[in-house]
């Protein structure tokens, strides 16, 4: 099952749970799996950024992706992001014999012209396969690479195996309105665009012709019911549980901790055993454990749905 | 009327009133000055990067300067930050004489090492003389450069006109709790903290132990109600108020359209006469117009006192 | 007298001569501007970088500028770079009063996509005026903004005012080429390309295309000869002369230091009195002078006019 | 054999031979093990950066070190540095096992502060072992990480395990002054200095006290000449061989072709079978491949020996 060109909905960045003693917990991942698929998603994205994957082994990202393959009865992308191109053919060669629908890349944060970036790109493509369908991680704030929008258009023209961007520039809502502009002008083929950066302009994102969010915030059900709201035009209501959520969505949002607010109310909720991270990432710190314990509290009052 | 080291509550930053032919609009200024009295400001910051302070002429910032003076009844602040000293020197010194209460400086985002950023505040505050309070702006996120907290408590031990932290970094909320744990211990002296980055986090940097607010979101009445809320101990009643405001804070805060967006309420409330910026500073599209009419809309339900 | 569109030769990157207590020396800049007269250079630069341009205040800037133009015989052309248009705009209007040549402008080291680039150098040539021949100033080994040579195609094309680059990108020998081979198939007018990186690459910089340097060298009289003897097709006697300096060259292209030695060499040549920077420079450590009276003793044996 | 605290000579940066299709070239591997012995090398660095790491899979990585290990009568460092430890662990164990004297690790190019540089090596160094000595990779010109002298001498005291500095600051004379001013007082224990960098400054840096080079020029043969004539205090002598190198030093340091220079030169000296590179690396161009020939040629009239 590869990546559909009318992709939409929710792929979720699913999270790696780890034993508190670093080990990967295959009992979390089952769990988490089937609690993605009972919330709705339409796709799993594993071994992102905040999938932690630059702390696996090869060997265990294998693992990971088989295990998650082989539960979920929806498209799982892989991230493959590497400082070189053999790592990166080498875990897409292995996670698409497994069934994946394909591979996410991002950027290396030395590129600098709109020509390196299409290279890149294109070299990329190269070497994982033309028949691997890849998705672009637009995300500056992170990666320090900007695409402008004409960068995208001709990543997307160069490679026939581009099948989606994940769309988490920051300030973002204008390249989504002149990509689809660029669609409905002919100049564009159309791809699915899929939002990130912990969906904290969601709400808008949709309204500008986003298909659906790829991030991994703690309550993939509640992007579930915001992305389908906005999708039947239900505006205000769409609004009123995203706003319920927006305080917690931008203190997850925050780059470093956030993780570790992501996979403490994963554990809260019972979805992960542990909120464990690998090394460099650190633990919450007991106020900001208390500062989440409060946000989750006033959510409760606001979206009964998420009690925990 | 220098800054007092016992400075709390919302040093609002100004932005800039233009005419739509982009010159200066001084009533739009005295409008807009006594509007931020009447909100319970206890300082003003004029001149910061959302003042648009590169894009005016010297003798221009000395003329607005002057004229904030001459009608604020608080201290006011001016952005002294320039490429070399001699620029910084002679606009710390033509806005001292003219009464101003200190002067803001931010690192140039060439600094790479702790080493580097004091050396800078040091000849910095050499440059304009050890008699001139000033405030280290600390914005990882506009200016690349990132302070740990051990170089800030460095720059205050080593500067005594140092007198005030732009806290904005983010995520900052432990390095809050870091300087305020080095001030209980005594191995750092008090100065006030007061939180930019467009108040996205102010609900919890007050508990963390900030002073109050320096920032320029288009409702500076909300941020003085919530750091007094939070600083009375009414911790739901100030979550309450800043969440309602949240969806738009969030909007504003977007690098780029971000001060458009401010320029754009300030406008809608009837306080400045034009949301016009000046070059490289670009208006809102239609569609972002539209949607921070929907969110003045929908905060004005949850926030009566915000209808516009 | 604009910069030509026939530009060749040396134009010469001038330091700012100081007194030791950091006035500005004009003696120095008589002495210095006939001594670069006399080396036979084509046009002199004022207030580049290695200018100490961020260090002047607007009025030292013109009156810097009022005095080589009084004296020069050649071009001179004026580094306006700064952080926001207005300024840019007040010096540029003010030198051009002066007679000067044209100006350079640097891109802001925040610049990250083609379109940025592009769309900077659009509203840059708008503010000073499309009757002010400008400079691109290519540099990203210090203001980190890398321009593919099509960047540089589309602004010579954008901007009729475009009048010269000053190329010191690196590596960048075959970005020389590019654009002269578009040149070459008509698909980009002629520009003068001169280049800097203190001449690190002058010998093959020239062979590729180059119509001279846009240096400052401490032996500009060098530079000529070294132009000259390239554009005559003396090969081996240019490699000959210019790998006696190469040395020294390597010495005083060292960001940071390189200014310092360059004064020092500056003034033991008897060009400008005093070594001095103004801050954040450096003077030299002693054994940094030893090691550049090192290499000059050893430049005398190979290159016997290079005694001082 | 482990990495001694004594160090000195040169450790040689090996490149990786390819074959023309891409694979990797064992014979060429032996042959250049065997040169770099013959050459008179202390060391063998493999896997650096200009090894093409990144572009190994794991396994190939292990086979080339094996090979290297096996044939090699010195100390064998290994680069293994990884966006993440759970890589880097996995080739230092792989490789310690196989012999290897220790590892290279270059900070990944996010580290902004000190304590987030002296962090991450303590982290690194828990990672891989307490056992496993360690090189610091300072190359802030690539990595775009700058350690301030204290920060070295931090991660020196930091951890035991800390063995030796590849000095490739630029400028970084003064940084070699300050760490042996501090092994002298006592203030830091004695680590070698080998310094890379393409031995731009290899002249110098040994003046000031650095112990060798770490770094893989193309006549290695020559920097075990400069350094063993520096270290007896042949200063002139030094000088003369080194600067008969300068002109193509200084053009192999260029970032980007620098590798391709390198390799083209080995394969014209028979040293390996091809200059193939990975990508995403480039091939010469003609113009520049004429170039290296012209300065070879050049260069064999002013030292014999290094005629190819």
């Amino acid at each position: 099952m590869k990546i559909p060109n009318d992709a939409k909905g929710v792929y979720v960045i699913a999270p790696t749970p780890f034993h508190p003693d670093g080990r990967i917990d295959d009992a979390s991942i089952d769990r988490m799996t089937d609690f993605f698929i009972a919330s709705g998603v339409t796709g799993i994205t594993v071994l992102g950024q905040l999938g932690e994957a630059p702390k696996m082994e090869h060997a265990e990202s294998v693992a990971i992706v088989k295990r998650v393959i082989g539960r979920a009865k929806v498209p799982v992308v892989v991230g493959v992001s590497a400082p070189g191109f053999a790592a990166m053919r080498a875990l897409s060669r292995d996670v698409m014999g497994l069934g994946a629908a394909g591979v996410m890349i991002a950027p290396p944060n030395t590129l600098r012209t709109d020509d390196a970036i299409a290279q890149y790109y294109r070299q990329a493509a190269e070497a994982i396969g033309a028949d691997v369908p890849f998705v672009i991680q637009d995300y500056p704030l992170t990666f320090s690479v900007q695409m402008a929008p004409a960068v995208i258009r001709r990543i997307v023209a160069e490679n026939p195996s581009c099948a989606m961007l994940k769309h988490e520039d920051w300030p973002g809502l204008e390249k989504i309105s002149a990509l689809r502009a660029w669609e409905r002008d002919g100049s564009m083929r159309h791809i699915p665009i899929l939002c990130g950066n912990n969906a904290l302009f969601l709400d808008f994102e949709m309204e500008r012709g986003a298909d659906g969010a790829n991030t991994g915030y703690c309550f993939p059900d509640m992007l579930v019911d915001v992305v389908r709201l906005s999708a039947q035009g239900k505006r205000d209501e769409a609004h009123d549980l995203f706003d319920a959520h927006l305080p917690l969505i931008r203190y997850e949002q925050q780059p470093g901790p956030g993780l570790a607010v992501r996979k403490y109310v994963l554990m809260r909720r019972g979805i992960i055993a542990s909120d464990t991270l690998r090394k460099p990432g650190a633990a919450l710190t007991p106020a900001a454990r208390e500062e989440v314990d409060y946000l989750l509290a006033r959510l409760a009052k606001r979206d009964p749905r998420a009690r925990v």
